[in-house]
């Protein structure tokens, strides 16, 4: 699975930073998840390369408009490129009344159905490739982390049990090898029984604006990556955090709890790319790391990270060019 | 009056174009006005290096979400920088209602007051060096063009003629120049009796979508450039323009009516600005330059126009750099 970042800024759109989003996406696959949707998302979506046709789902964290504004365009575009796969959009309430209402001002109509299901009462969801879940943060408004499990996570037959079970080799092995349960000499053989997974399933949590970090401990128990805003510093008083954390504060979290990997992102936009100037990013790096001692990135736009089978994680293409269009 | 172009793509960005926006604005003053809204339009005002601050009105020509996606996040951005002013935003039908739900939906309070005034009933607007009109056009939905007049035009004092009625230099003088009328020995001089302006006010016209040009003949009698859509080419069958302008209408209209100077935008995206690739935005000009005898434009994200005192337009700086992130 990868992960690459469309909007990393807060609140508002700097040089180099867009407003949130972040696409999931199979490394080789084409089909993918889009997690919030700031405006001009669909910019970056065009500037990343990725298909409005592959995109599978939309889960919104969030109401604030830096997460959610980027929707009406973003359908549109997908309509007039002529689009006519159902689409899914999971997202708290208020949204989608929202939608149905720039619909009608817009007079927009889509040649695609939208299929919404409330954050709220999600439960778990899944994909073709990962199952879903939802923890509830601690915001201004509500405000979710979502949780994307490997549904089928490698793995190799065990032929010595097989054999050993007096299960002859033919089709039946490759059924049990798909994960689908079979039919063997009036026997019901689990395909679990005969399966042997070398890495655990990946697991990957992408979190909304949240100011209360622990409240995922339960989410992260078996992730090797959660991805988490750092809209300050710690130098910022607590009281004045407007609901968001500070990068040492998420990254104490993810050391107390033996977190492999923490993606720090969604920056106020005072703290600039320029390491020469500050504060910056840099100082929000530097904040992290005496917290820290798992593998700690701070996203940047168009930055893109792979989570490999074997559950670790890396960063796979550089950036491009820094550009200060958004 | 300079003419910044902020989006020239139709419906959907491009790699080059954004969606529809145009900042009409003093060359020296700080104020200015943005005539639509397309989503990341706040992205280019900051590329333009405009701010917010200074932003006195905004006119949206018709409800179609690429002129009007961008008003949720641009207003709120300008209350994230501190903005305290009023806005005046003139829109048509729906807009006032729709930006009340989408600030419903996301909490978002401005930390100052929005001012709307419906474009239907505009009737005739004004600001400090500027009027107004509308011109309703033909559309899918109502449309819009607003027409921008000089209120105070380059004058001189008619000294010969203050002399002759026997009105000795002094401070009458003075407001007499500066457009007032004045109280002297009884009577009341008329300002407009004494100035002498040297070149016809101003005019621009801007229009919304829009497949009857015709019906801004009357608008444009006394306007030196008119900003138009030119969607599509006169080879797209006029049925199948969806209540759109070909580049060879616009400029036979113009070129009809005598126009100085016409700009054209909103270009449908599969006209290419590669001049290697073919349709592209040189065969629209080469459609518009058949028909049109006038000085002809095609318009470019970040393009500036300079209509200066004497009526004359032309292109006050070269467009930065081209750059695929709109």
């Amino acid at each position: 699975m990868d992960l690459l970042f469309l909007g990393t800024s807060a609140a508002t759109p700097t040089r180099t930073r867009n407003v949130s989003a972040l696409a999931l996406l199979e490394p080789r696959g084409k089909g993918w998840f889009l997690l919030d949707c700031g405006e001009a998302t669909q910019h970056r979506v065009m500037q990343a390369g990725l298909s409005l046709h592959e995109l599978q789902a939309i889960f919104i964290t969030h109401v604030h408009g830096d997460h959610c504004y980027g929707l009406p365009g973003l359908l549109a575009s997908a309509g007039l490129q002529g689009r006519t796969r159902p689409l899914t959009l999971v997202a708290p309430a208020g949204v989608e009344a929202w939608m149905d209402a720039t619909q009608q001002m817009s007079q927009l109509s889509l040649p695609y159905p939208l299929q919404w299901l409330p954050t709220e009462s999600l439960g778990c969801w899944s994909s073709e490739h990962w199952l879903v879940d939802v923890t509830e943060l601690s915001h201004r408004v509500r405000s979710f982390a979502y949780g994307f499990t490997e549904a089928r996570p490698e793995s190799r037959l065990d032929q010595a049990r097989l054999l050993a079970d007096g299960i002859a080799r033919g089709p039946v092995w490759g059924q049990l090898k798909k994960g689908i349960d079979a039919a063997y000499e009036g026997r019901t053989l689990r395909s679990r029984d005969y399966l042997i997974f070398p890495h655990p399933p990946r697991r990957v949590v992408v979190a909304g604006d949240n100011d209360r970090p622990e409240l995922l401990a339960a989410a992260c128990r078996n992730a090797q990556v959660l991805v988490h805003e750092a809209t300050f510093s710690l130098e910022r008083p607590v009281e004045t955090r407007f609901g968001h954390s500070a990068a040492g504060q998420v990254a104490a979290f993810a050391d107390s709890i033996g977190l492999p990997n923490l993606v720090l992102t969604h920056f106020s936009s005072r703290f600039q790319d320029n390491p020469e100037r500050s504060p910056g990013i840099a100082d929000l790096r530097a904040e992290a790391l005496q917290h820290y001692r798992g593998g700690l990135w701070l996203a940047e736009d168009l930055a893109r990270f792979r989570l490999d089978r074997t559950g670790s994680l890396c960063r796979v293409l550089p950036a491009p060019a820094r550009d200060p269009r958004p």
